[in-house]
């Protein structure tokens, strides 16, 4: 059970730290901060619960680990559970945070939710938005399942995820907000509600097609073959 | 004695790279490079004295330490007496420093201070700072007790703890100013005093209630049954 | 097969981020932010990849090492394919990706290319772009080769590499948009067409030069005589 | 020799990477930016070179080695002309550079000088400029001597000497443009000479006074009795 509850734990943080980077402090940081929010957030969580967990806090992970054999079909179920409640609790507890201020408003500032077409941050399409969630999130799973390779540096791979993960924000922020990852995605589109939980199926769908795209291309092109 | 010296120097150094930061290049920098600063400040001090102290440097890290049987009563007490003398002895430096500009006051431009209401950088209430520095203090030790827990990589807690510590910085600055350290917000608090001092209760007791949550958490629901 | 694919992955990478921050975020995350983007894709792809095909995605790394002695004629010229494939591959995604925005036009935003001159980002002439690309690819290469270097620290070098080509960017932005990297440099060209691709050669030769240079420099010179 | 050389290139390299980033992308990447110019240089240049010399590239570091017993009087000297000379071929590159551009002037834009007082980057007066000089060399040094300790993390130094630097700018830079080492310094003032070079004289002072005091504070206070 305790490794459910570290992914609890690892997608709250994810959440309160990377939405609440946006929500609170977005206008001061901009977008490179807002990226290094997200991306540290993981980085510290690797080297925090990775030894517990393994530190997926992401279901486009644990799928892809699931497509690529390296978890089993009933800790998928606990793991998924564990990382969509941690995310809502999140949403949550930014919530409650970000209405300490007085002009604060659910409806105009949000949570730091993920959007397309007129939510995008800088007006993206929909098919601009998909192709960049799909390809972002295969680069994120080719550099989770390199760095965690046997042959890998021991001990590195947190950084290397930490800091993709901080450069998959850097390009995709302007288009989606960034998901990547369904979890980020549901809690803070489920509190805000009405247009934005409407658009939450992209950010389901398409980080778990890039993410099971990821597992075959490294399983079956990529990967050492010694290993 | 030479761990609490080292625990002395750390903490000065915390407040003199950190609240100076602020103080001395904030207008620069922006609450990105402030936080950053804190964040670092602390991994670079990890790394020079972890091993002679722990590198605490926060009382509600020592706190937390000795809720969760790490350290000895008798360490405590002088680990807190180190820190908020390494405390006070970074803001009184970094005042001589920063007065030596010519427009610098006390009064206008503090010294990286705490506060909440009027006081908050972005005008959070007092129930929002207090969640906030409970919540984010609880991360933080989260963070922490994982990173240094025998399981985790060798090594690498000092980059884990040092960038929770900024990002940490990155959602909680337009709220409070980022607490999380007792002895960070004494020191500063005291020579500015005034309103500055009588919201300095906030930032001794919210942490260490975040670190105290955080070591019964860690210790019975988390941590790996192994350990 | 797969080291070359690894290469080709790598390549492709560099080019979507490190590109992709520019055209997309740029005017968001600043030079400071494309420099991060940039060199810390390259960071996360040495532990990604780094035990495959040793993360080069670089012509003139490429060349270098076989100046150096360190990689075969064969797998030289495999490598520069994968990377100049990679480089196409991650424009045109990039290319696909940045027209879901209405206001795109790939004459007026282009794909992050190198130029000199009236192309130059803030018009440094042709004369600097050429010693600033030498000089730049120069020190890239002796961080590379200490770095890796038998006696360096086992599994730090993927953090001093990225790290490297983080600052490269912070000084070469202005001047050229900062290649050192031919691959990097012509997938953008090729796309873009016209001006871009007649100012591509000093992009491909500079580049060599530095990386040949600092080849020399490091085995006759600099390298330790026990190694 | 090659230890002498290594000192050589790794100078050249802080002052072209460092001082560059000032004066050619300064306006665009800010103080945060050129912070991380600097400590970032020396994080990959302590991987690069660090096995062959220690990189000292710093006459301050140097100095305060020899008075910590640490390195011998004749490789003192050899150190700190190598040193010297880096910093000053370093600037000189730089210019070339740097003078690509239609509008550059030596006299107006400069080659990254420190100064006091009217040449302070925000005008700090003497007293503080050399406060800041001494206490900031004392914490750099400081975190040199525990990183490097037998009973730090190994490999981990480069990352803690790195970003102590960049987080020491963060603070100085306002103050005096940071030196904290004399050959950083004063290649620079040579070039641009004038009243640059008659201020240089407070850069090769106070960092080689800070970095004494830091040598004796850590051998009689801080260091672990058993190392």
């Amino acid at each position: 059970m305790n490794k459910y509850f570290a992914e609890f734990i690892g997608t709250f943080v994810l959440v309160l730290i990377g939405c609440g980077s946006a929500v609170v402090a977005g206008s001061q940081i901009g977008f490179l901060g807002i990226s290094m929010a997200f991306g540290l957030a993981v980085l510290v969580m690797v080297y925090a619960i990775g030894n517990i967990s393994g530190c997926h806090i992401n279901p486009a992970i644990t799928i892809s680990m699931l497509v690529a054999g390296k978890i089993s079909g009933k800790d998928t179920v606990g793991y998924l559970i564990a990382q969509f409640l941690g995310g809502i609790v999140g949403a949550l507890i930014l919530y409650l945070i970000a209405s300490g201020k007085a002009d604060y408003s659910l409806a105009a500032n949000g949570l730091g939710q993920n959007g397309y077409g007129e939510l995008s941050p800088m007006k993206y399409g929909i098919g601009a938005a998909f192709l960049a969630e799909v390809v972002l999130t295969f680069i994120f799973l080719i550099v989770i399942f390199g760095a965690t390779s046997p042959k890998a540096p021991s001990g590195f791979a947190g950084i290397a995820i930490g800091w993709s993960l901080a450069i998959i924000h850097m390009v995709g922020i302007p288009i989606t907000g960034t998901s990547v990852n369904p979890a980020r995605s549901f809690g803070p589109a489920l509190i805000v509600g009405g247009e934005a939980l409407s658009q939450v199926w992209l950010f389901l769908l398409a980080p778990i097609i890039g993410g099971i795209v990821a597992a075959l291309v490294w399983n079956y092109i990529i990967k050492p073959k010694e290993t």
